[in-house]
């Protein structure tokens, strides 16, 4: 029920993802909104959290929000991935208090892949879970990330950066200093099979200069959003101006496709106990139907048991 | 001296500001290895501040070197405005150890306009020169950017927002919401004829929607060279695919002009006694001799002389 377009884009993008790739979904809403699903069960909840509405409060006090029936309906296993396009904070906060995190985990992070023009996407993580960090968090999140990117992009040994200022050593503010000093005395990259390769600006996100970059949430999320915003109103800028010229948008519609964040799917919410995404609201039919795809791969290839497993090594080391 | 391509970059660009906008030039640096000047006078400087060298360190300790003696040549009214494309913190360390600070001014910020299509840029500050920050400093980035925006670019009742991670009142880290708490209360717009327009969210920078950008320095450096590598990579990859279709590149030409930051000329440090400018080290001759226009300006419209009147203004409310 949540999201610019909904609910309509959402049943139209689990119908094409259902159709498309086979993945078995669960609507969670007011089947009366809803209206046809071409088929696909409805789990009926009664209540909304609106696009703006106060996260943690909303999702403790609409017990019958579509936002958190969806959360129950993976915590008691009626599905095995949860995926929101509504109000970001209330998906975090129903997925954490109803599904909960993986023990040993200091806080969950939203973990986002970037382009990296002809290479593996680039997962920039915390992309707005954790507006305040600590050190310790980001070290955390150094280690799912690489989980991450091994499982989901296949990155044998995923090279780890911090977002920064400069290139130097010492470059960056002060939360950005701790974490380094943590990242390049501590352990962690045994229990992840990560490699520390220091330092990365912002010039340098979409290189594949590294796979995995760490960034206190917000910064993350005001660099995603940037990113976005700036290139695709670059994009449409282009798109306008080639209009009348015949093919060139033909020619370019590949770059188009690879430069395009709603081809990658969704955020996906690293630390928690089972699969949880989270959708632009402005999504549209078809990456409402890429994320339930990668959410159906998510289960598939075991993210969860991944991130347990280097958990429990890093606990033991 | 300093810059990727330096000397012969600067010497360049300075030659096409004299001759195309008749900009009076000093160069300073080492006669010997800049060769010909095309009768630009030269003042000597025997050092250089390496760009990985630590900033303070270096300015305190090379005495003779370029970044150092051409602040002192501004400070000594030998010249009326400083521009490096050098190491971007000893340009920052020179400018305020030789030149001073305007009073009153807690810490000066470097100020960047971002393109807007169709309609005047916005300025985004601070973008490097503080990397931790607090609320009264960005109330103060607020004041001098909006003092900027009218000065540069002629923006009556310039609107200032906060870069932060959502529309809503209380989004964002705990400095953005003590600076929101500020400049809501706080008499601030009166003395730099601004208003507040509450929150901007990173999509939004080059939405047109805000005049005056404020972010702590770390956020904003990153903001800020996270869209000039994405927007560049776009750009550059459209460019090779449109490379053998006739006339393609040709119909964007006003486009990629619009968006290349090269075009904006350099940034400024706000708050700092006399026009300190800095280019980015891969500036190319064009961008070096755009940046020297500008200083110019800046001086001609007095910029600093409507800042200190400001913060006059400012400290008897």
């Amino acid at each position: 029920m949540g999201g610019d377009d909904a609910p309509a884009s959402i049943v139209a993008g689990a119908q094409v993802a259902a159709e498309e790739f086979g993945v078995q979904i669960l609507l969670v809403g007011d089947p009366e909104v809803m209206g046809d699903t071409g088929g696909i069960p409805v789990k009926p909840a009664s209540e909304v959290v609106a696009m703006g509405a106060e996260p943690a409060a909303s999702v403790r006090r609409l017990k019958d929000s579509s936002v958190v029936r969806a959360a129950e309906a993976v915590r008691d296993g009626e599905a095995s991935a949860f995926l929101s396009a509504g109000n970001t904070g209330a998906a975090m906060a129903a997925s954490l208090l109803r599904m909960g995190r993986i023990r040993g985990v200091a806080r969950p992070a939203i973990a986002v892949p970037f382009p990296v023009l002809g290479s593996t996407p680039a997962t920039l993580l915390d992309c707005g879970a954790n507006a305040d960090c600590k050190p310790e968090w980001l070290l955390q999140f150094a280690q799912l990330g690489a989980i991450y990117s091994r499982v989901r992009f296949g990155v044998v040994k995923p090279r780890v950066a911090v977002l920064t200022t400069g290139e130097e050593a010492g470059k960056g503010n002060q939360l950005v200093k701790d974490t380094c000093a943590l990242l390049e005395t501590a352990d962690w990259v045994e229990a992840c099979g990560a490699q520390y390769v220091g330092n990365i600006e912002g010039q340098d996100l979409m290189s594949g200069d590294a796979d995995v970059i760490v960034s206190d949430g917000f910064t993350g999320n005001i660099v995603l959003k940037s990113l976005e915003g700036g290139v695709g109103l670059a994009l449409a800028a282009i798109r306008d101006q080639l209009n009348p010229l015949a093919g060139a948008n033909d020619t370019l519609a590949p770059l188009y496709a690879e430069l395009d964040p709603e081809a990658r799917g969704s955020a996906i919410l690293l630390g928690c106990k089972q699969v949880a995404m989270i959708s632009h609201g402005s999504s549209s039919i078809f990456a409402i139907a890429n994320a339930i795809r990668t959410a159906a791969e998510m289960v598939e290839v075991g993210i969860v048991s991944h991130l347990r497993a280097m958990i429990e090594a890093d606990a033991r080391s």
